[in-house]
């Protein structure tokens, strides 16, 4: 096995790299059911076999493609430790607006959303991620009801999914800075009450 | 004509009502890109010819099958003619809360926002509907920028999506007059300023 492992050719871990980059862009743009592993294949340009090597399902393909750019140990950091507690509301829209702002990052997290609009299982795994995840623990580390994060929740989600999936205007070319006036507020009562 | 029409067969109307049943729950099952003619000719238990004598296209019954439950002119009067001009939020998350309680008139705005979220077709089907019929229709006739009152659909389309989709909890099992309660200040909030 260890000869095997000094044989691997340099770049591999790049080839892996590369999967999940093509593995994002056709989850983002096909949703999770309609993506293929013979299609993020073609995209990436290499075999089939190749991304069976390193993922053995589309499953765990998706977990590890859905790489998220927030991590929720830094959002929470960030909520708590960030600065006032009066401005955690605008603290939190600018980082979802940061995230999403490069197609790069947006493109994941735009996949899970809508892979969990239309499909049970991504829905379930969405569903566990996020509650567990974020949810909850923001809930609880600001002393808040559940159903007020998640009311939170809703309002950034449809921000993110009006802007840069139904691309309404004038949502969609909407600066940060405009958008923080807006939703801070909103986020911020939500968070404190 | 009128002869055929004449010998059109009593319950022909209904019949065209069951088959817009039948493709409300597929619609909303599938989405629209994986609902097809024949599932839904299968799930309305007649012959897929009689469906396309009804409907020469998908897009044709998927239009007539969204008949919203929300009738755009209904929600302006009601939001400008139905009461203080400071309870617009409240009349705004319950008429929607009403709107989706029931599977029966949910499951075709849960298809409506599926589709737009996983084809750009339907995107831009539901992006021309909700702007020019609802969001400016609302902005103009409030005197309020449009952004603002994206900021509103976008809470509610997230409550939506986040209790009837991702059924998250206590979202998903919250009472109307709990909604109202954390909702209506931020809609009024965009609404009035």
């Amino acid at each position: 096995m260890s000869a095997r492992r000094a044989g691997r050719r340099p770049g591999a871990a790049d080839t892996r790299g590369e999967i999940l980059a093509a593995a994002r862009r056709v989850f983002a743009e096909k949703g999770f059911d309609r993506a293929t592993v013979r299609g993020i294949a073609r995209e990436a340009e290499v075999d089939p076999a190749l991304v069976h090597h390193y993922f053995s399902t589309k499953e765990g393909m998706f977990a590890a493609a859905m790489r998220l750019p927030i991590n929720p140990e830094e959002v929470l950091t960030l909520l708590l430790e960030g600065g006032p507690r009066e401005e955690i509301g605008e603290r939190m829209v600018r980082l979802l607006l940061r995230a999403t702002a490069s197609p790069e990052t947006r493109e994941p997290m735009v996949a899970l959303l809508r892979s969990a609009m239309t499909n049970e299982q991504a829905a379930a795994m969405f569903r566990g991620f996020i509650t567990n995840a974020l949810l909850n623990q923001v809930a609880d580390a600001l002393g808040v009801p559940h159903l007020r994060i998640e009311a939170a929740f809703a309002q950034m989600f449809g921000v993110v999914m009006g802007r840069y999936v139904l691309k309404l205007e004038p949502l969609a070319s909407a600066t940060h800075d405009e958008l923080v006036e807006l939703l801070a507020p909103t986020v911020q009562r939500y968070f404190t009450g």
